[in-house]
């Protein structure tokens, strides 16, 4: 094939970031190695681990720089994210998923010989097929007793985690280690309470539940709670363990509506260019759905106006088909078709799951490029 | 690495479906291949040609089903999907998308060395880069003059659109050969007027404005319009003479709730497992916003009931998490742990371009399984 194809890594590093195509992923590093620290070092200062999650950047590079911080190690949603991350090098994963199917239970129980391999488990089905998994591969898994705390997203109940707990006690293969929840509600939020008292609440719920569940007789080591938006105060909880959260690293404009980081602390922007001016009041970008996600919309969540918000300007997206963001200008705003705009999104998440690559930048220029290896791992 | 590993494709073929690890999107090869053909007669019992739009699938496994049906060539939107099917051999591309920058005008004169390209173009700067490109390639590119008739998302008014085609007229490198619209207005939907009434209004203004420009002197031969509501009726209209249609190969619930698709035309269903019955109420499944997307949520399309429905019962996702969908179940609905139910996305553009991969089923088993090659290409 004779043609020029889209733009060559090589190519790109140390170019300005004018140079970069668009849409693409800007990456803030210093903003980024900011947020790593300041986080390591505010759970460094309680008696508490911390394990990120890499749900956010699915990018091996950025776990280095968070395990080289000091963080214990990383948690991942899907059976196919450990296995990227492990094939990587990662020593202690946390699969934070309930994981159900045969095939699946032996791809854990395979990765379970060669890293320490913990698993959530909330039901039955699971701890059974886990254990005869792990009794095939001749290894052992881990097992946090995943707790429902409210959110009825998967789980046990409170009053069903001993249950649970002698289940998994008692089957080969598996070594129960703790428990642990997710509980951000995040739709409604929780009225009248901040983001510090929910975590503070989580923190003590999951304690209780731990040192009863000790009185009976189980042994509890770890008890894990947190998200970005309660993990620091969860961290302070004293028999709280171990705190995770994921989109602390790039932060977005969900996580700043709700308090839980600074609009500086923003490390992630998406840079578009403008190809339509349809109406005064209207800019055309060219990334849409497929690069800003859908999943958080307006009117979802309070103080989130449209799908992104522009930097340094008054305007957001207010509509979106796949490959067009139809930007409502507010007073003053008026770029030309050419220009290149950097956006907020709502959700970082699932914007970086629908990218390739990250462009890190410092100073204006394009620093390093970092392939997003775990995009799309979802079995 | 000593790991088990993702499924591997050569143990599929021809194993039966429920060994296929989930979340994975099955193509009813028999749905999809009658939609190929239905569609592909019923224009050709009109006079016009028959462009299908890529963006359904990104594959250029069902590209090929469709020009071996009898379609003209193909439409793109970005410039890095034209060069996806470019190079697996398609010779008739239009890139239905407004380009804007120097590298992108760049590729696309390289890419019209190898194939017959038409872009839409929409602005002077586009038509400009575009010249400039193509005369430094010694390449010809030819163009369609993308008109806004009420979207406002792209193209010029009608009332410019002689300026613009003048301009594309006078420069260098640029062969003006039509002009096109994308007219579905999707939120809100046009009031009493049905999907076949407004491919009518868009065929009937198009031809309008192509014998207007005519008369200015103008040499318009292709006047191309439609999308899958309405582009059958569109194709009816005298002087149309290529129509666009792109959802019709799969269909969605937003094709099924507009009128546009039956539901025994939906092709494309999403097979999830259940990981949790956290209340009587709801199933969680392993698939959420990163599987469904959520670009149509709930209370946008009238008809649409949650992310997703559930195919052969009472049910649908009404909530989602990255990796959880929240199926609300009706009355009778109570699938357990482990069980696999199959769902119809809202949107299945968008669900297609966050997956890897297509599971092509006859007869309850794994027939094929087609890359989605040109997912995520959005430069």
């Amino acid at each position: 094939m004779s043609t020029v194809t889209s733009q060559r890594h090589d190519d790109l590093i140390g170019a300005s970031v004018e140079d970069v195509e668009t849409p693409a992923l800007l990456v803030d590093l210093d903003v980024m190695e900011a947020n790593i620290r300041r986080w390591q070092a505010a759970v460094d200062a309680t008696s508490v681990a911390f394990r990120p999650h890499i749900k956010t950047h699915k990018a091996p590079a950025v776990a280095a720089q968070q395990l080289a911080a000091g963080a214990v190690g990383l948690a991942v949603a899907k059976v196919a994210e450990a296995e990227v991350f492990a094939a990587v090098g990662c020593r202690d994963l946390v699969v934070a998923y309930p994981v159900v199917g045969a095939s699946k239970w032996a791809r854990l129980a395979a990765l379970a010989r060669t890293c320490t391999l913990t698993v959530n488990v909330g039901s039955e089905i699971s701890a059974r097929g886990l254990s005869a998994a792990a009794v095939a591969a001749g290894s052992v898994i881990r097992v946090h007793l995943d707790i429902d705390t409210g959110l009825h997203r998967c789980g046990v109940l409170p009053e069903d985690a001993e249950a649970l707990g002698r289940l998994v006690l008692g089957l080969p293969g598996l070594e129960l280690d703790g428990v642990t929840t997710f509980r951000t509600v995040i739709f409604p939020g929780a009225a009248g309470r901040s983001p510090e008292d929910l975590g503070r609440d989580e923190g003590e719920l999951m304690v209780g539940l731990a040192e009863r569940l000790r009185a009976a007789g189980l042994p509890i080591r770890t008890v894990a709670v947190g998200s970005t938006p309660t993990a620091l105060a969860a961290a302070t909880v004293p028999g709280v363990t171990e705190v995770r959260a994921g989109t602390y690293v790039f932060g977005d404009a969900l996580m700043a509506a709700w308090g839980a980081v600074a609009q500086e602390e923003i490390a992630l922007s998406i840079l578009c260019t403008v190809v339509s001016r349809p109406t005064p009041e209207r800019a055309t970008i060219d990334g849409g759905s497929k690069t800003f996600a859908g999943d958080i919309a307006p009117g979802m969540v309070a103080g989130l106006a449209g799908y992104g918000r522009l930097v340094g300007a008054d305007a957001h997206i207010d509509g979106m088909t796949e490959e067009h963001g139809l930007v409502r200008l507010g007073p003053g705003a008026a770029p030309k078709i050419g220009e290149r705009l950097r956006f907020v999104p709502n959700h970082v998440c699932t914007a970086v799951n629908l990218a390739d690559e990250l462009i890190g930048v410092r100073d204006g220029r394009v620093a390093t490029i970092w392939p997003i290896l775990a995009r799309g791992k979802r079995t």
